[in-house]
């Protein structure tokens, strides 16, 4: 059989894996996926560089261009592997690849988080695929976990590291002590973070991602608009410490999650989807808790299997580029199936997308490490605990510290049961009006993850 | 559309469990399948004890037979899941429903690591398909995983914790200090041991799953007939608490690794594979030395990806029911498509399996926990290592105790360099040979996993 007939959008880091990964395999994936899959054709915003990039790889003859259009609509191509990132232009060509009755493989988790119901509506309409496994922890076949290998599961909620600059970040603050600032310089002088970190550390691209795992596992439109959004900026090498004594580790999560809220009616209790990024103490002996450096992992919870856990590189050339080829394989086997053999993009049938509603983070319930400042005098404590008994908050454990030499003034951490979080913002409000609190409550959620 | 008709053959736990979930998720698996999925008719040896097991699920109108031949080869099926255990009655079975032209699921790992080479070639010849996601780590997607989520890569190894049973002996050993005999105990009143335990702590259920990863990761028949096995009987309490303050822990593992071995011609080195199953000290930070209790967790190394982990429940109704389930939905979505769109069922095509062979263990190259007890004298040490020292084994660590008041006998333990087997048995030798040489020497493999 001839070999399918790729184009490549994009020759930066994964696109140079793709090549190379490709070349060096193409025996292994021909003996799997049974035909074989040539880079045709590329597209690329300057075809000089392009050339350099790709040419020890793919050699002299491979034609490169730079009207990216027209590689996104040729005839003569099946697939087309968008990795050129950014929003406007791939969304333009991707779109252009579906009305020009191309499949689509991409690793542009912004691109889906954004435009990802229409770009698979224009999929459904077209019969094409849009597949994009590299979307999403990289080379981590989470995609295929969620949408194919636990079909049998009501999932009951998603809680991943989907962030390996943050996570690199905060290994590094634990590991050393360093303060944010200074584990983010290190990372940056790595080549984990980029020389503006805003996307990675300030927690909006494990939303993007976040958003896309949280459509498969619950069956509903990509939502990223609601998601909440919390970074890691303002942790400090104290909370990290305190965390540690207490038994915990702290995080940045990206949490979904299906909840009964509200009364219960005639159809039983309604239902919502939490959607939220952000640090979480989630105790030290989790698996999830002992992920260390750039590295990803997503923690499942179906009904039927119960937790399952997916661990690996979530970023970088080959891992990523490795995603793409798995991809292309599926894409391969099945571009000439009828679409009733593929499996839905987002896991469910087209028709059978619900509407559960995305709940406001103030509606959220989880727990909470809360840390103040206090003058160091009789009665701070009555007061404090006083003013979270009156909002129904309990507290699970707490930690005083001495006053350090010379002052009078100490830090107070405490780890409340759960609790809905207005009623936390609430309390703190009062807290912070105390004459004794000498500093703004850091509050950092908290979840067992049992 | 009409459902899909399965048949299932066999009403203990894990299809008490599937009739469990495919009723109480049937809402959610048919948003995904875009078909529902009907147990049409039950197999079952004793149909009184049947009834009772699935009458409170099914109600009284399942038919249910004890013509499991009938119930395999009924014209009105499309799906025959066997679930029935065993190995000879299971094959005639799996046989017959192939023969009649049925899609078979399976969770039966001894069937296929015996005969799968011979079910996988006739459902190839018949044009059917047979999906066993449930064979290998119950409800973790790892068939899916190394299947389809790995196409790009060359796998280099995988090492798997995949007997629960014995992983919940060796956490309840290391946790209380307990021996083996009272932790196969302690197992056994929890549920988690049989009263035969021999499968599980022999290895030879791990043996039987790592046969057939190691066919998926690598492209080549089933040899559990080839697979190196040792169970975890022999371990002592001493042996956890000395690879703990060395720094690392004992996990049963299964290990399959492609290796070159010999000298290099013209069409490069000879590649082999190693097919091993024996408890290993690995490092007490990796992630799969932090598995507890009945969990299963498999670390796959691809070229591209790096090392991924599949973490999850390895064994239970629903979660192995959940993996039947993932079958059943993808072969509902693949049944009408023409093989060339299905994966092979050993993820390489069956024209492109390779003959490489399986490595002997005394060829096997890796690193060794040797302890042995010593009379407390001059020269022993001096003896000990010039006998490793003329094998060519290097020492990477050692630990040697303060004899016992009392006594004037000690133990050694060392840790070495990578060698290859052959020559530490045959230094073994020679050191039980010793005069001052008190026991037999304990000698635990040793990997890195980095």
């Amino acid at each position: 059989m001839t070999p399918i007939r790729i184009a490549l959008i994009g020759t930066g880091t994964v696109g140079g894996g793709l090549l190379r990964v490709l070349a060096r395999n193409q025996e292994e994936i021909m003996r799997r996926a049974g035909r074989g899959i040539v880079v045709a054709r590329i597209g690329a915003r300057d075809v000089v560089k392009a050339r350099r990039a790709v040419g020890p790889v793919s050699g002299p003859d491979l034609p490169i261009d730079d009207d990216l259009h027209a590689v996104a609509t040729d005839p003569s191509i099946e697939i087309v592997v968008e990795l050129i990132g950014g929003i406007v232009d791939a969304r333009r060509l991707v779109l252009a690849a579906i009305g020009a009755g191309k499949h689509v493989v991409t690793a542009n988790k912004a691109l889906l988080a954004l435009h990802g119901n229409e770009i698979f509506a224009a999929a459904q309409a077209r019969g094409v695929m849009v597949a994009f496994e590299a979307a999403v922890a990289g080379g981590i076949p989470i995609i295929k976990a969620l949408r194919e290998g636990l079909t049998a599961n009501r999932v009951e909620w998603i809680a991943g590291i989907i962030n390996g600059t943050s996570n690199f970040i905060l290994s590094s603050m634990r590991d050393s002590g360093a303060s944010f600032a200074s584990a983010l310089a290190e990372a940056q002088a790595l080549g984990y973070a980029e020389s503006d970190p805003t996307f990675d550390i300030e927690g909006t691209d494990a939303a993007h991602k976040l958003s896309i795992l949280s459509a498969i596992a619950f069956g509903i439109p990509m939502q990223f608009e609601r998601a909440y959004t919390e970074g890691i900026s303002q942790l400090t090498a104290d909370d990290i410490r305190y965390a540690e004594e207490l038994g915990y580790r702290i995080k940045l999560l990206g949490i979904s999650r299906r909840v009964e809220v509200g009364e219960s009616n005639e159809e039983g209790r309604a239902v919502g989807i939490e959607l939220r990024v952000h640090p979480t103490l989630i105790p030290a002996r989790r698996l999830l808790a002992n992920v260390e450096g750039v590295m990803n992992a997503i923690l499942v919870k179906g009904d039927a299997v119960g937790p399952t856990l997916y661990y690996g590189a979530g970023a970088g050339a080959e891992p990523t580029a490795s995603a793409v080829v798995a991809d292309l394989v599926d894409v391969t086997r099945l571009h000439t199936a009828d679409p009733e053999h593929r499996v839905p993009h987002l896991a469910f049938q087209p028709d059978a997308l619900s509407s559960t509603p995305i709940l406001p983070i103030a509606e959220v319930r989880t727990a909470y490490y809360l840390r103040l400042r206090v003058a160091d005098q009789p009665g701070v404590l009555a007061d404090i605990t006083r003013i979270l008994a009156d909002g129904g908050i309990s507290i699970g454990a707490m930690l005083q510290k001495e006053p350090e030499a010379g002052t009078s003034a100490t830090d107070i951490i405490m780890l409340t049961h759960g609790t809905i979080e207005k009623r936390v913002d609430a309390a703190i409000v009062r807290i912070e009006a105390l004459a004794t609190a000498l500093s703004a409550v850091t509050r950092i959620r908290v979840e067992d993850l049992a």
